[in-house]
């Protein structure tokens, strides 16, 4: 029985509907009416907004503006370079009617920004002087999802875009490094995912670009996420949309553009690194609530609340996000389950024997320790402490599964087996046919090739033919 | 002659093309290529930024949460609220393609979520514990727009819109008013704009309101723009989403809902507020640059150069948003105007000798005092001071000039004199067909009945029957 009235699946018995269960019951999204859309609820939108605010803290303290472009955009922009519009064009939303009338050419809704920050660009550049051009846009993108998945694969999903023009390669691929690095920071310090920075195969680019670069994570079930992408474009775009400056030397050149994000698809990630069967795990560094305080009054003691109270500001006071679960119909252990569920770092109950002894009791969601008491007085200068120490735990544990699941082979049954559970690091020969063929048979793509890798080469663990990229390669089944 | 190379004609020439070269020239906004559609650029967008998180903190510190809800909404929703289809089905820009299929039923872009939102209010809402429900969104919305003015009218714009769910009309009206309250002192604390708060008259309002509140704001050409709304809607909506709840004794019970917005027009109104012939002026308190530091150096000077960025980071350590204008290829004097034109509260000049002096030149946007020396080492003390009675200059400036031109009038030909260049403080009958009759004789407007008008009634100003509202109405020709 892996399931009560108030539980989850569990992972080892239905990992997609554990996560399912998950998200919706600890109150992070609804399902909206539009095939595939989602409404983040404020407890998923706040983990959001903290997120977004360390990310945005970054990317403008590395010199990038914000701005904003339009949501739509017309039709044939997206034509304009060939390959994008090949990978775009099946996903898109068209806007064909507005103000009462049949337009004259469609408009798409944004499914990315490439298109329309380029004609913009063309239009503000006109000299090495205004480069390298760093702009990040947050906006709401939409891609027509047909198995949609909540926060992983959503018609309409959340995210910033940064867009960037360079007066050479060398200046954007330091760029396209740049953003990935502080992708790599984020969820590293602020989601605890211990995320793989890696260069795409050719037949994983991002849709126009010369390189993609991304971070991929391992979830739960031993599968990966790509949590966020940074493209060098070439000039591929310049070409398409005109982009050019005047060099030093009076001649005039093609800018090298970079475009990179990250999206609410990162909560998904959260929720699949570090959830288990009683619900969310939320690192302390993005839950909305790093502290939860349980009075225990039965049928009400007004001291046993004030006490709920006052310690709550305190550890406000000292930075803490308390939350204060003040609701008279619920007993604490409904409670309980209930923060359980929604990955509450730590809980405090507080009653009335507690307060006379000067203490609370204890519990954090993970890490085995049972409950103990703690002076309250103490509290204000301990839970950050603890906060940290949990936020460290999660990291490390999802570490340790990663590596546990991550087997470096160099036969065929070892790399099924392998990811079958979890990542295979092979060689292989980078032709698209055994790609196509390593996928139809055990649905493992190649993920990324490891920045940190080190050199090798030998045969392909498929066919046998002579290594490609210099370094072995991730493979696994992947959202 | 009022325009020259780097200038803009005279607002008192023509103060729509004034508005139109200030916001291009000043690079807050750029066209987006879909009709009507704007770029927010960077200057534009910090701008916004500013006003965002000040008013996000205030939205948040009376008890609301955010939250996100689909941009695509099905076309039967907005169907559902009979008056507020008949508002906005003329605005509507409509996805009938998606996937590469036509849509079995067409998706509108929002163009405001009360139709959606109210659909998941009805789902979660269930018992009067779950109220009041106090939900925001940051979101772009879409209302096709003919006669497009940036920031004014865009078919995209960017906005919050807020939506509660309360047990009854007396907690929804307090919501309304309290919402208010927050875009009064936004608008009069950050934007030192001198709004008026007031009722809108019926038809007025928004669709599918009961009470429509706003703050009218003054524009320099003395007309009205309206500059935040917030919407009693009794409970036509819940009535149309099925927004109920099980009250203590029981019964079920429909919801009282209100919403409320502020957007990108904001930017608009500061602009229209507080500009004049050279350009835009900001209020400290949202100028993305506060001070700009113009290091005099003909050509180069070190000690100079680093003597300005030593002062920046001081000013920065101080609070004060600092740049600091290094450009090697343009001379002071084109800064100067270029500063100018962007609206930057306070400009200080270094050059070799100010330097040895230990001073620095100190010049005001406004205000008329010319150039004076201040020891550097004073200016991250008195930075702090100055900009703050320069943000109080700019609130009384447009408070008088309002006040200049707000006329108590009871005579019909006063009135239109008064609504030619300001506006009419005046008794009216409240009747549909003598606010057309007025609004085609003179382009004015009821723009509302002020909340602190004193009580007074008489005679209607335009057709003499027995004036409406217990008080004075304001007239004016609005954006």
């Amino acid at each position: 029985m892996a399931r009560d009235e108030r539980g989850v699946t569990a992972q080892s018995e239905d990992f997609a509907a554990w996560y399912n269960e998950v998200v919706f019951k600890a109150a992070l999204v609804d399902r909206g009416p539009a095939k595939g859309t989602m409404v983040i609820r404020p407890y998923g939108y706040r983990l959001w907004e903290l997120l977004q605010s360390e990310l945005d803290r970054r990317i403008k303290d590395t010199g990038h503006e914000n701005a904003y472009f339009p949501l739509l955009i017309p039709e044939s922009y997206l034509s304009r370079e060939a390959e994008h519009v090949e990978g775009f064009a099946p996903e898109l939303a068209v806007v064909t009617h507005a103000g009462g009338k049949e337009l004259e050419e469609a408009l798409v809704v944004r499914p990315t920004s490439e298109t329309i920050i380029g004609e913009m660009m063309a239009k503000w550049i006109s000299s090495h002087r205004d480069l390298p051009l760093l702009l990040n846009q947050w906006s709401n993108v939409v891609r027509w999802e047909l198995r949609p998945r909540m926060f992983l694969r959503t018609t309409e999903f959340l995210w910033q875009e940064g867009h960037t023009a360079h007066v050479d390669e060398a200046d954007a691929r330091r760029e396209t490094r740049l953003a990935l690095d502080l992708y790599h920071e984020v969820a590293r310090d602020l989601a605890a995912m211990p995320v793989v920075p890696g260069e795409k195969t050719p037949g994983e680019r991002f849709a126009g670009a010369v390189d993609t670069l991304t971070i991929e994570a391992m979830m739960r079930d031993g599968r990966a996420l790509q949590a966020g992408t940074s493209h060098y474009m070439g000039t591929n775009f310049a070409t398409a949309f005109d982009i050019r400056y005047t060099g030093e030397s009076g001649r005039e050149e093609l800018c090298h553009t970079t475009s990179w994000g990250m999206s609410t698809r990162m909560i998904g990630g959260i929720v699949m690194t570090h959830g288990d069967d009683k619900g969310l795990v939320l690192p302390p560094r993005l839950a909305p609530y790093q502290v939860v305080i349980v009075p225990i009054t039965r049928g009400g003691n007004e001291a046993v609340e004030q006490a709920a109270q006052d310690l709550a500001r305190r550890l406000r006071a000292a930075g803490v996000r308390t939350h204060v679960d003040a609701r008279a119909q619920l007993t604490p252990g409904f409670k309980y389950n209930e923060w359980e569920m929604r990955g509450v770092p730590i809980r405090l109950e507080l009653g009335p024997r507690d307060l006379e002894a000067g203490t609370a009791m204890l519990v954090k969601r993970l890490g085995g320790e049972g409950k103990r008491a703690i002076s309250i007085d103490a509290l204000p200068r301990a839970l950050p402490e603890l906060l940290d120490e949990f936020q460290a735990y999660l990291l490390a544990r999802a570490t340790a599964f990663r590596d546990e699941r991550t087997r470096t082979v160099d036969d065929w049954d070892e790399f099924a087996a392998a990811v079958a559970s979890g990542w295979a690091l092979a060689l292989h020969c980078g032709a698209a046919a055994c790609e196509d063929d390593i996928k139809s048979v055990t649905a493992a793509t190649p993920r990324c090739v490891p920045l940190e890798g080190d050199s090798e080469s030998g045969r392909c663990v498929r066919c046998g033919a002579p290594s490609a990229y210099g370094k072995r390669v991730i493979f696994g089944r992947a959202y």
